[in-house]
């Protein structure tokens, strides 16, 4: 590998300078090492953020990213894999009933995730709210779900991408995160490492996303399917609103009733038709096209495939949920229209009733949350039910409280209508 | 003192926002005391190199590098005091002459230095070629002798901008030495915080100096004047040039050589130029006009102060200087003008002689260096002697000739002409 020197490379790109695929590697590679520096690091990831990438560069970036770590790979697997990856969202339990929907066709889904920080929730926590269901598997069990069930939903190993894993602790106390390249970087090379042949990314936009408005959510989708076309993955983009929640459950147990209450063929409206417009993209980028894929959702194969998938992790699918001991109602204060219920409000108070964590060493509560009586859109009368939050320990209605002061508006005048959730669609 | 978050403060000039005096203020104490990691830091560095500070900003910044240690005063002292600094060149002694020469006018001279690092030289590694000379003065020793004598040389003490001297070491190695907010707080928190009442900046433009291009010399020279205005010390600047080298001599004990001659009415125009320059502002900002500065040079009362001021630190102004072991000339090799004498080359070659040094803590030859027998402009004949190389170790001719290489021109059709020195002032 040739030698170069860190804060040349930083004063380079500082000047808007293209870095070449022989310094993008030494960088990767010296910095997960040790040999360049933390805070070399972060002054060429706050350049970046300023300056900006090439594309060339960022799919550099990248490449060397999965080249710090393991990769995986399905050559034994007779099905074509597809996998989904969400921003993250509020009440995005999305996964949950996708996952099986799309191995009822045939196609299997090798879904490595994460747990959740701050106001979104995290797949993992949500699925450990079930009675014996573990996170952790080995290699050897991983493949073998894969093959027999055709879904697996685990824990990503410490192996994939591990520069990616050092540079994102790094980027969280500098400023850096916000980064476009950093973050099509971040999320593809994790995601192409770990093997899939097609993806679909559901970039969240609105007041509960990372990205606040559609220009920079756009960007960043492009961005990310470029990455995964230059490195042989079939990717293609769907932005999705997150200015509300996703449903009417946030939390972790509260949002796998949800979700089975979707495999069971119900639901509310915007979780199904996300959660078959996203099943529609995965199967047609793994090449299967003029499925009905609602129609499993009604007649119990996506439903059979989310047993085995629980059952073959080690939980019981028909285990009671936990349930928070402390309840609370907010009522709607007039009759109207609710035109505003803020997907970041509402997230914000689900964690702080217990549903999430600060720091990822804290626990999480599984019957903590909020239930929504009335999405975007909806009609109510003074006094009906808006809210009901739950938790473990009642004093923690008083900081929930605060963080909802603002969050929904209900006028008079206005007509209701349901919320739109499909925004645009970025393809390859 | 107000608590903020280094992270938060990072993204607010990442988005060109503007830091309270209060933000500032607290980002230094909490980088000095190591709250803020070197890594937010660095990060929020490149951010200030590339989005730039107001006028404001940069005084807080400045303010609070000096409120990080301890600050020097002259309360007791009967003249008025006055100080110059030069941002750093190839062969620029003039500390050397123009110290004693403005003491010899009733005006104090309390001027702290420090040591070369790269291509230029360090006036305290020259001052420390004459026998006896020491550098390191007690608070009470350096007072005497600025009350009795009227002029000190010495070494800034640690105890002056700490949070500058940290900083300054982390730019090196991140990229962001270059930002006009950084360089300016860095020069003017040391001087500021030296407790001088008036300031001359000579700021150097061209190959050898930190600025290469006038713009950014003019534009690091006026926010440096504001600086200083803003905080009460009377301040001007003159832009030089440094694309060519000052004066013959280059090289610690031959650069004594020279200022030596200067203060005995000799030396080189250039030296002589810039030096009475220098010497009637420094005059000027401290209220004495209508003074006759060159005199001063001619019969002796400049030689007398720098005798006094050498002996007062234990100097020898009588002993002989160290001279290299090894010498190698380079002869012209046709008929011209020297049209071209490239600074930093000549810089670079003086460094690889042993002049200077790379790391710190290496040592310098006090007889290393080069003689220039023609300046930019003069006329030459092919076979006379263009500069003389001086080393102790003959083994460092050859990449001092590396250096050397394409650094001078001689042009046939050119016509003779004086090098012009003085580009510009920037006064307050």
């Amino acid at each position: 590998m040739s030698e170069f020197a860190a804060v040349e490379l930083i004063m380079q790109k500082r000047e808007k300078g293209e870095l070449s695929t022989a310094q993008i590697d030494w960088l990767v590679a010296n910095y997960t090492s040790g040999v360049v520096a933390d805070e070399q690091m972060s002054a060429m990831a706050m350049a970046i953020l300023l300056n900006g990438m090439s594309r060339r560069e960022i799919k550099d970036l990248t490449m060397a990213m999965i080249a710090s770590g393991e990769t995986l790979n399905y050559a034994g697997l007779a099905a074509p894999t597809s996998d989904k990856h969400s921003t993250g969202g509020v009440g995005d339990k999305i996964t949950l009933p996708l996952a099986p929907l799309v191995a009822a066709f045939g196609v299997a889904v090798p879904q490595l995730s994460g747990r959740g920080l701050g106001h979104t929730g995290g797949t993992l926590d949500k699925l450990e709210s079930i009675k014996g269901w573990r996170a952790s598997l080995s290699n050897e069990e991983f493949h073998r779900q894969l093959a027999e069930v055709g879904a697996v939903i685990c824990a990503a190993g410490a192996g994939l991408a591990p520069a990616d894993k050092k540079l994102y602790a790094l980027r969280d106390v500098t400023g850096t995160v916000e980064a476009i390249p950093l973050i099509a970087s971040s999320i593809m090379s994790k995601k192409i490492a770990e093997g899939t042949s097609s993806l679909v990314l559901d970039v969240k936009v609105g007041s509960g996303a990372f990205m606040k408005n559609i220009d920079r959510a756009r960007e960043l989708a492009t961005v990310m399917v470029q990455l995964g076309q230059d490195a042989g993955v079939n990717t293609s983009a769907l932005l999705t609103d997150m200015s509300t929640p996703l449903g009417l459950e946030i939390g972790n147990a509260l949002e796998v009733k949800e979700s089975v209450e979707v495999l069971a063929g119900g639901g509310p409206a915007d979780v199904v038709e996300l959660t078959v417009e996203l099943a529609r993209e995965m199967l047609r980028l793994a090449g299967k096209t003029d499925v009905d894929v609602a129609a499993a959702l009604k007649d119990g194969r996506a439903m059979d495939k989310w047993r085995q998938m629980i059952s073959a992790q080690g939980g019981d699918p028909d285990a009671a949920l936990p349930t928070a001991k402390e309840h609370q109602v907010i009522l709607a204060p007039s009759d109207g229209v609710l035109t505003k219920l803020d997907a970041l409000q509402v997230g914000t108070a689900s964690w702080r009733l217990g549903a999430g964590r600060a720091r990822k060493e804290d626990p999480v509560q599984f019957g903590a949350g909020i239930t929504l009586h009335a999405q975007l859109g909806s009609a109510v009368k003074a006094g009906q039910p808006l809210m009901t939050l739950h938790t473990d320990e009642a004093e923690r209605f008083e900081r929930a409280m605060e963080a909802l002061e603002g969050s929904f508006k209900i006028e008079a005048a206005a007509i209701a209508a349901p919320r739109k959730i499909l925004l645009d669609r970025i393809e390859g």
